[in-house]
């Protein structure tokens, strides 16, 4: 057995659902929305499973679905994407993060990431031959600069993996943060993977910043997407990976032998989705961002100090500002036992871990906020 | 890049299929069937997404799903599965095999595999670090023997990887050279991965023998099914793993960092056919055999000869017996010329190839298989 499952734990995420379940606590914990999702693109699926094909469709993805992907980003983001060269449907964006990074690493190569990281990436970069070199971001800004761009860039990196918008943090990295990484990126000639899951889901105004629309990351990088994300459909898992026809050569062989292909009615509605009228878009953050004011309102009426969150599903409790000095995971339990689950964000990093942080999930109706709002009050 | 996926062609099944659609062949070549998926099973999956969850599921399958499965071999394999502990469902059998790969191998492990291959194993099998072990097996038979298991085996054996129903040969292997396989499996302490993704698609009134069934094997083996080839649903890439308690644990590590989970509603649907009647099975077989039936009388009244089939939805013409001299990748190019696309099996070999045999798909209806006839005996 390979020793680096061998003796894995389960995630945070299960842990902390499975105890909310068990408990019958509020779910704040594990990422998931309670409603938000575009009845069209279940029918549109639904319509495809009962009427379409449910044999193979092409391995890298529907020709439908990319070009949906294309004319999503020429729209949204003013990119230009050959759909047969550059975008592979993936199995969810777990998929297209395990495919780029084994079609992306040698082993022995040097990989750069950030922390707070997704469970994911640190396994994956590991299992792949890499060696993860681990740039550490914190309260309550969670930028980088050019000076610990600098100690982390060596002549052995080949691969950059960023998460835009961030979770946990829910801060973001604007085009100014990703020219300074691009000129880095540029000089040591590598590949930058941004997993740019949370994309759509920005807040207050402002514009997501992609990869592919910074000249010099543009033919250097690997966007990936999840239609999970954008739909609030977190278990269809379709994802895909935009990336200039030589990456893709590469992400596309390893694809196909990780699943190699998604579900051909998942791909329709999903492609149905991606050509909604951007007024859809629009109103999905407007009701997220509501649902973020509420909790954070409510939160910090009870007396929580809480940290900003511009985008994302998520927002973070602040324990420090909040005067409530145990560890994370310390408080992550009083608070279960209070009837909300949440996560403690030092799950996040594999070493230095930030500890004064609770993420909490606000993607759920307002009943559901407004209890879980007294049960934390209760709980101070 | 790594350049395993660098310099990787397109597989042999999305060419084939490429080339059929481009000349309009009878697509014979890549495995998918055009009919025999049940009605259900769809309507079923159907009810899920339009009025169950989308969200995530457990990481290791629905309940409902892990019961089924457990359920379903303790019916038809007469096995006892703990589905808490013992089943992993995957996002299509690809998923599960690379799961299992990269759980179990430690880079510089040894890795017996025989040929022909399914084309993801080798690399795999090279991605995670395994040593490749070819054994080659022969036509007509296609069997391996003692002294065949005793030259591959070494003391840096970790894994054994079998595919039973074994494609592109339409070979099974029964229990007695799984049992011969169990004894040099215990001796070098080794795991047997077990792709049966074919166990319901046996002919001739034939039992599938698994691994699960052989006691010595029972606890260190791996066996991996699909949804896909039972219910004729390719596309929907729903499989899963079956495995001692320890094993599980890495599997589903390894499987949370690949795609984390699987659509719930294609579980749903898994779930619902997995329970259906026995006579379905039954029946379904019975379908398959008639065509590999008609389109074997009709080949060989044209003058082919044709190698035994005794499962999967192929049978090989044998070249050699047809007296058709030109290696299998030439008589593949004049066969599509004749307007049906099949796929030569030395595609399925990484070296030593056989190249007498072609292998055509028969899960067709009876017009398609008809027409293939009449080209294929206008083309010798
Ligand atoms: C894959 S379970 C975790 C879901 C998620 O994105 C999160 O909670 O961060
Ligand atoms: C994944 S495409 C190949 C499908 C198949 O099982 C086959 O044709 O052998």
């Amino acid at each position: 057995m390979n020793p680096l499952y061998a003796a894995m734990p389960t995630t945070i995420f299960e842990t902390m659902s499975a105890r909310a379940r068990a408990s019958g606590a509020i779910n704040l914990g594990q990422g998931f929305p309670d409603s938000g999702w575009p009845q069209d693109v279940l029918d549109a699926a639904a319509t495809a499973l009962l009427q379409g094909s449910n044999q193979y469709p092409p391995m890298p993805g529907t020709p439908e679905l990319r070009r949906a992907i294309a004319d999503h980003y020429r729209v949204h983001q003013d990119v230009d994407l050959d759909w047969q060269r550059e975008v592979t449907v993936t199995s969810g964006a777990t998929e297209a993060l395990a495919a780029a990074l084994l079609a992306l690493i040698t082993p022995g190569d040097e990989v750069i990431l950030f922390q707070p990281l997704y469970d994911a990436y640190l396994p994956l970069v590991r299992r792949a031959g890499g060696v993860p070199v681990l740039v550490p971001l914190a309260p309550p800004h969670w930028q980088f600069d050019a000076a610990m761009l600098s100690a982390a860039f060596s002549p052995r990196t080949r691969v950059v993996l960023i998460n835009n918008p961030l979770n946990p943090s829910a801060s973001t990295f604007d085009r100014t943060a990703l020219e300074m990484l691009a000129g880095f990126a540029e000089r040591h000639d590598v590949v930058v993977i941004a997993d740019e899951v949370w994309e759509h889901v920005v807040f207050d105004g402002a514009m997501h910043s992609s990869v592919l629309s910074v000249p010099a990351l543009r033919h250097r990088s690997v966007k990936i997407g999840s239609a999970g994300k954008i739909f609030a459909l977190t278990g269809w898992k379709v994802g895909w990976m935009c990336a200039a026809p030589e990456l893709t050569h590469a992400l596309a062989r390893s694809h196909q032998f990780l699943t190699f292909t998604t579900p051909p009615n998942l791909q329709a509605g999903v492609a149905h989705g991606l050509g909604k009228d951007p007024g859809w878009f629009a109103a999905m953050r407007a009701g997220f961002q509501r649902s973020r004011d509420r909790l954070v309102d409510g939160l910090v009426g009870a007396g929580y100090a809480m940290l900003p969150s511009a985008g994302t599903w998520f927002v973070s409790v602040d324990l420090a500002g909040s005067a409530i000095p145990h560890g994370d995971i310390v408080v992550a339990d009083r608070l279960l036992d209070a009837g909300v689950a949440s996560i403690p964000v030092s799950a996040f990093y594999a070493e230095d871990a930030v500890t004064t942080t609770l993420r909490l999930c606000f993607a759920k109706h307002d009943a559901t906020i407004d209890v879980a709002i007294s049960r934390l009050a209760a709980a101070r």
